[in-house]
């Protein structure tokens, strides 16, 4: 995939320039510096070399049959007919460096969507517009305006920022860090962040994938190929842009509850996308990942020669659920015979101050033969004694016999740069803080286990879809957008949702008659499609546990919507079992831009409107998906039960956002959705949804 | 204060060495390298010279008057006998470098408090023993064994972890920042954090404090220090040991959320100490306060040429809760004119990719000047264009002519140095990542607003101490350390709380005679010495209405006791009134080892026992302390009232936990406390104190 884009055998440069400083120029320039060994063909009318390099007048006059790249840096105006040109010369592959698109404004978007109209008309994939070129290392091709070209090495990375690769190449040539590729992707109207994750899937060269993100073209698209990307190598992601999606109007708690970095963050989880917080997190995490193979379990053992960076190290691992107590009796007792009687012998095993290159190496041997250790952190500290350089070496020579990673913490910055150095040299990656290279293993842990996690398997539910479809037309007829009450219970029910039983009765002989069918206590509410908000004229009352109360509360319901909403449409009353509502959750569903259906769970009232205790996934959901979505609220232990409470039936919330799921995929026409409340009872017997809201679309 | 440590005229090394590597050898080597000109005495009975020095036998034979200044590094057990040579000679200050103390185990900690006592006896000040030494760059003093000294400059850093110290040294001798002191506090037998922060805040060439600590030795001292010493210089502390309290045994609630950690987060919060969370943010924040000033309100401009930097700097303000929508309308009109159309002249301001110096120059020029700006970031990204040194030139420059304070963000590694080199020498900080950046100007902002805080007064409260003091009295006499129901209420009535009425009925008619006389409903206990957990005997029945049920429940209670506990000693049963307990709150108090008396808030139940939403503050409280620790809980809203209610009375809240914080510094016998539930009534109708439980010490 995109072979002809990372590995041309002939590049043409549509807008090279003669003048330095410019874009056309240093472009021609980057592709001879970097090594390039295809054919380059400068196109520019007015000129006849560039930098030594015969010059095209026009595209089609390339005396070569075929060309393989075509780079585009003339003004926005011309692109498409130089698109035009390139197909006239079989060229399918170009990047689009010129600007003046989709980001400078509404006549620069109307110019992007014709350009990609042109180029799907014409077979051409695009990268670009407005982007800074793309890097193949092992080509040795830096087809990019970027003069800095990272050594070679196997970390990917696509960019949405330009500024920002350049940025992190620049890291990448300071520290020495190797790098296959370097995309940009620029405003990604054609190539976007999915197709080039599959090409780095499939490129040899590249064994992490990183990338720099402010939004997602296709959020499902997104979903689909990340989930099977990042099952062959890891994906770790900076998202920006997270805090500022404000709040929008909503007509649901669920809606009111989504900022934009909701559905993101469930996307990575979801996907097995690593996010990176920071770049700096993106930075720790790539290193890890390219340079040490994956720990086979939990288990990291930390080498220190000082007490103070080795608490440091064990308050990280706390934080990040990782348990230091296991090293074997037969561990600590060889360790114990090795050091100084001062030493400590668990975990983090602090070698002490005067540890020269041997006692490390002894220390790791022993430790790195343990079986239940699985990874290695060691730390180091300059002090008078330390041999810094030799127990670098050390470390390295001991990392080329072992299966189990091994990082480093090289505490300080002058003393210690030529260790870390050397660590470099072998692959051992160097976090100046423990803190970031406990957290890099963790992730590199729980990386892991997600790449083992059989398949989830997405299943369709059976429902009575054609019912709801009938009530959303009906509702449309009557000219409403919402969607409450009874009607929203028959949806719940032609989704196989237990809804309470309920019957609407005309008059009040009719209603007490419905309530000793029922049995007390009852609810009782108006039913009338033009009153939307029930409590607010009367139209609701609760707890009623005799005939009396019933009849009188008919009467009072009718004469105070009667008075508040004269003109309503009054249909009679709705007789409804009272649940006991101990326990109640709330299920909901809102429409990300970018990704579609947003499921949510949380506990019902306080927990959700003051504490925001909620979970959220995107739709289609699995059962195992449900399921964390319910352990992962901070009030869960409620649901398990508390002061000697049985736990709720787990698995009919499983099953009710497996519903909801469902629904929220079948009917796009349904924007939002609040089940509130479903009320639950104790394992095996289910739960009711008492209530429901669904806003839908006008069409 | 430590003038003789610090700036001594002359210098005695005890167990000065001629063998290269060793400690004493090392010390000697260090202070002539460092450059100081005070004199020095090595002693040694068997050497003449060390490195040019002349060498004495004793301490007794150095020939000069006054010896200000002591450093020994002889085996543990000789510095006892070396100390009273000290005092012979008249030196009252001494480092103990030596180890083989506290830290060593059972027998090393004895011999440390031997030598406390011995240094007491002589008035001598001893900094260690266990420690590194100290550095002082202003007297060109190195009295450590560290090799590395860093250049001067204003940062003095205490630690408690000698090797921490080192790599802290490293970095700064190998980013060039300059510290003013480095002191090793070792086992702080004698010197402490609290003496050290007091002596740094007198030196005048100490602008900021840093310090890394594992505990502390004096609590209340170090609250009482570090408040006074945090008004004049900002202090910035590493606490390592964070996590990993673990449980303790506890009988209160507020004992079982109290991990080690709470009561320094308490700490730190009550004295205006900036805690950072890793070695990372220490560094951070200390350079931004030793660099710039502090600015005069939260607005931060951000100017960057790159958009994506820019979004993660605006994604960190938000987190930081940074507004960045303040530049005036005069302001953006300036840039508008100024900055190329696809420029954005709101904040942060994007002066885009081919911003050359002046570009920074102008637009750093107009941003300074608006008056609503009270500090700036600069971000840099290394494009084609960019003017790097150049760029750091004109951002020094500006600095020199503003009180604003300016942070840079130079990203990258490679192209970027020699701009960073050049910041620095304008002291302006740069940080590889904006978010840094913006956590260290955030920081740098809640500490100008501690600054400027009026003094915080701390009142004593009036209570009936000798009704309390008769309780605990008479509750050990007859066994017991724990204090429930009936005497704990008229603990708390004797500290002005209000409790329910509530009396103890012999039989079941005068149960009757009081339930009718409290009003109903009221709840009934048994009353009993022997009784602990009166629900598990039967002894407890709440919402009784009637006179009818109050006979029944009598005659229960009684039985049920009797039959579960025949052995125990029955005084009847108390009759009290039942309250509404729709909103109710906890307060707590339990003793932490190292700062005393913890006071606890939070909500009742669930918030506390599944959410653990709590707050603490170290006893004694003031009022504003107690107010922050009630909007600190997560589950603040609903005290304010949600869904229409009103709000309880906070005042209340407030005035009960004073009346706890005084009650806890009062008995220091007193080791837990729960007052739980605290009922709350609407706004000025204060709160009750249905029901307490406190734990006393045997003696």
């Amino acid at each position: 995939m995109l072979e002809k884009f990372f590995s041309p055998r002939s590049v043409a440069i549509v807008g090279a320039s003669r003048e330095q400083g410019k874009v056309g120029h240093e472009i021609v320039k980057n592709l001879l510096l970097g090594g390039f060994e295809g054919q380059i063909f400068p196109i520019n009318p007015k000129a006849t070399t560039i930098l030594g390099k015969k010059v095209y007048a026009k595209i089609t006059d390339i005396p070569a049959e075929e060309v393989d790249l075509a780079i585009i840096v003339i003004p926005a105006q011309q692109v498409k007919d130089a698109l035009i040109q390139c197909a006239q010369k079989g060229i399918k592959s170009a990047i689009v460096i010129s600007a003046g698109f989709k980001e400078s404004g509404k006549e620069g978007a109307q110019r992007e969507r014709e350009l990609l109209q042109t180029a799907q008309e014409y077979g051409i994939r695009i990268l670009g517009p407005n982007c800074l070129g793309l890097i193949n290392t092992s080509a040795n091709l830096n087809a990019s305006f970027s003069t800095e070209m990272p050594p070679k090495g196997n970390i990917a990375f696509f960019s949405q920022s330009g500024a920002l690769g350049t940025a992190i190449l620049d890291w990448a040539v300071g520290q020495k860090i190797g790098f296959s590729k370097f995309i940009s992707l620029g405003n990604k109207a054609d190539l976007a962040e999915s197709s080039i994750m599959e090409a780095l899937c499939q490129d040899h060269d590249s064994r992490v994938i990183l990338g720099y993100l402010e939004g997602i073209e296709k959020g499902q698209e997104f979903l689909h190929k990340a989930r099977q990307v990042s099952k062959v190598k890891p994906i770790i992601i900076t998202k920006s842009g997270s805090t500022s999606a404000g709040t929008r109007a909503a007509s649901s708690h669920t809606g009111s509850l989504t900022g934009s970095d909701v559905a993101f963050e469930a996307a990575f989880k979801q996907t097995g996308v690593i996010r990176a917080r920071t770049i700096e997190e993106l930075f720790n995490y790539a290193l890890a990942f390219a340079y040490q193979p994956l720990p086979q379990g939990p288990n990291l053992a930390i080498i220190t020669n000082a007490g103070g960076p080795g608490i440091l190290a064990a308050d990280a691992a706390e934080k990040n659920n990782l348990n230091l107590l296991f090293l074997s009796k037969e561990t600590t007792d060889k360790l114990a015979a090795l050091l100084p009687p001062a030493a400590s012998v668990y975990n983090p095993v602090d070698i002490l101050g005067d540890a020269k290159a041997d006692r490390y190496q002894k220390t790791l041997e022993v430790v790195l033969e343990d079986p239940k250790v699985h990874g290695v952190l060691v730390i180091l500290t300059p002090q008078a004694m330390t041999e810094i350089p030799q127990t670098a070496e050390v470390i390295g020579e001991m990392s080329m016999s072992t299966e189990k990673p091994i990082l480093a913490s090289f505490m300080g910055e002058y003393a210690v740069r030529e260790g870390i150095e050397r660590l470099a040299k072998y692959k051992i990656p160097n976090y100046s803080y423990p803190e970031h290279a406990i957290e890099s293993f963790h992730t590199m842990w729980k990386y892991r286990r997600w790449q083992e996690q059989p398949p989830l398997t997405y299943v369709s539910l059976d429902a009575d879809r054609e019912r709801v479809r009938q009530i959303i037309e009906q509702v449309r007829k009557e000219g409403h957008l919402e969607i409450g009450d009874l009607k929203a219970r028959e949806i719940l029910a032609a989704y196989r949702f237990e809804v309470p039983f309920s019957r609407v009765a005309e008059d009040s002989s009719m209603a007490v008659a419905l309530a000793e069918e029922i049995g007390y206590p009852v609810v009782m509410k108006i039913v009338s499609p033009d009153v939307l908000h029930k409590s607010d004229v009367g139209g609701v009352k609760v707890g009623l546990k005799t005939p009396e109360e019933v009849h009188a509360a008919f009467h009072e319901i009718m004469a105070k919507v009667r008075k508040f909403m004269p003109q309503a449409l009054i249909q009679g009353v709705s007789i409804q079992k009272m649940y006991d509502g101990k326990r109640e959750v709330i299920l909901g569903m809102a429409r990300d831009p970018q990704f579609g259906p947003l499921i949510m769970f949380g506990l019902g009232g306080i927990y959700v409107e003051v504490l925001k205790d909620v979970s959220f996934r995107i739709a289609p959901i699995c059962r195992e998906e449900a399921q964390a979505m319910i352990t992962e609220i901070k009030s869960y232990p409620m649901l398990k039960g508390v002061r000697g409470q049985k736990p709720v039936d787990m698995n009919a919330i499983v099953d009710a956002l497996l519903r909801l799921s469902q629904l929220a995929v079948d009917f796009p026409e349904i924007l939002e959705a609040d089940i509130n409340p479903l009320i639950m009872k104790e394992s095996g017997q289910g739960a009711v949804a008492v209530d429901a809201r669904f806003t839908i679309s006008p069409n």
